[in-house]
């Protein structure tokens, strides 16, 4: 494993951003989903009938979620639904969008120009109006850009409910939307930034599955690390079948499990699930189990348990993927 | 005037964001304050009783915002009290807010820890705390650091009211908090990183003045440009007079008129105004007056009239201050 004492590495410091704020709920009651989850929860007004807010933050940055020379249209729309494969993954409605965007100072205005027109059409494609922002413009002509979206969403029904990681039961089903892996292309681009968030098939999961729908995040890190994030988040262990994997153009079982970026929804649910939603297709992939002596994600490849749980995104500063595949 | 076809500038493009976001609020209706004041304001529920809420979005960027070797405590401060300050602007009560921060590669963790629990804190003491974040590294080493901060408020009546830039009133006086100019002192720092953002004396003018409290805005741009965004906004013409700026350590007029940072609030009000509100010292500096054929912003300078409106910040992409000083 690389990294020193010293190190950055994103998901640390994120951890310890919940760690800091783990009493919030205690010291702010309007807070009801602390950071941890998808998203943030509030309620506007005192009681538990007060108006829910969602709201999340998520940046692009030049070199780091793209490589320079990427159309700034697909850089624009990626900032945007990042953020919207979170409202999806609260099983949520988008409400509205800001974007703060600080730019290199030699950008040419006409560029400028298409990243927010970019942005909002994102934006509007997803119901979700960009409703003000920031610009700023970096001191360096050539300071890497980078796009800060944030989203509001709200619950889609009047019972105010949302799907967070911390759910899932033991006896749940595992599944998975649409497939995984191969999600950047050989040329830097690829379903990575031209995914489309999964709203509608999340909000027609939570019609069709009901209180049977008990845990759900969006697939960003990697299944594996993500499929982590719900077992940790709800005390389980998630049992996965390699061979189970929907997998894109020819992926390999660990390409499926660790690649990031798939944007697809993992979810866990309790009796008949259907084959597709909002014709996105539903694969079911493991099953949740108590949580044991074992890894926290179980994967199961030809007769083998290999732990699952640190197959994606290593955070690292220099945007590695994880080498710890077996 | 420098700037070029093709140059960009910060405020051009963020008039054509307010611009292309025009008709929002007709296909939005929960969108209430669309982009161009300092905060947009959405309706959570249909009709006029449904929950208010504001939001806003502001970066801090190093080398532009602030100078490097700045202790990075007061800079997680002031990426969140520009945001309280917009709070203040809009007379309204902070409810949470989020921060993404994009981090130089070799920054210590003990560095990146104690951004965290700076902009934790300064959350904390405005009563805003921090519930959600996301943290990226630059692919360079010494990337530029970046840290957006999004705020949430609400209004802090059942009535709902906030105040706005458009609502000042022919026959209003204009009023400033505090004092005004040398914000950045010699060694890059000073009141620029260190302000309080008016809060309470926001409050304070909403419950004093009720119904008088027509308009307001907080001086970040400079008090030229601000007052010119009240008047545009308002469409109403400011008479400014150079000899009653309350000034800071001794600054010319220019600089008071000019400097930028000052976050301080700017209001309009008819009526009786107190000299002081929660402890920070009101002065009238002007009039409301009716839009004709002079300067939106026209100030007395011994017995001469000169647009103010230009005076501040330049928003060019070299962080530079305007030079249009007579």
């Amino acid at each position: 494993m690389p990294g020193g004492e010293g190190e950055l590495r994103e998901m640390e410091l994120l951890e310890r951003i919940f760690l800091a704020n783990s009493a919030l709920t205690a010291r702010h009651p309007h807070v009801v989903v602390p950071p941890g989850d998808d998203m943030a929860l509030l309620r506007l007004s005192a009681g538990l009938d007060g108006a829910a807010l969602l709201v999340a933050v998520d940046s692009v940055v030049e070199g780091r979620h793209y490589r320079r020379g990427t159309p700034i249209e697909r850089v624009g729309r990626k900032a945007v639904n990042r953020n919207l494969s979170d409202v999806a993954a609260m099983a949520a409605r988008p409400l509205a969008c800001l974007a703060a965007v600080v730019l290199p100072r030699s950008m040419p205005r006409d560029e400028a120009d298409r990243l927010h027109e970019a942005v909002r059409a994102a934006g509007e494609s997803g119901d979700c109006p960009l409703i003000g922002g920031d610009v700023s413009m970096h001191q360096a002509a050539d300071g890497p850009l980078v796009c800060t979206v944030t989203v509001l969403a709200c619950p889609w029904d009047g019972d105010g409910r949302t799907i967070t990681r911390s759910g899932a039961r033991v006896g749940d089903r595992v599944y998975v939307t649409g497939v995984l892996g191969r999600t950047v292309n050989a040329d830097g681009f690829g379903h990575h930034l031209d995914f489309e968030p999964r709203i509608d098939a999340a909000r027609a999961l939570l019609e069709i599955l009901g209180e049977r729908l008990h845990a759900m995040i969006d697939v960003s890190d990697g299944l594996g690390r993500d499929a982590g994030h719900i077992a940790t988040r709800s005390d389980v262990c998630l049992r996965l079948d390699a061979a189970a994997l929907p997998r894109r153009n020819g992926a390999g079982w660990q390409e499926a499990m660790s690649d990031g970026e798939d944007y697809e929804l993992l979810f866990t649910a309790t009796g008949e699930v259907p084959a597709s939603v909002a014709g996105i297709p539903v694969t079911c992939i493991g099953e949740v189990c108590a949580a044991g002596a074992g890894p926290r994600v179980a994967v199961e490849v030809e007769g083998v348990t290999i732990d699952g749980g640190a197959l994606g995104w290593e955070h690292r500063g220099d945007g590695a993927r994880s080498e710890d595949l077996p």
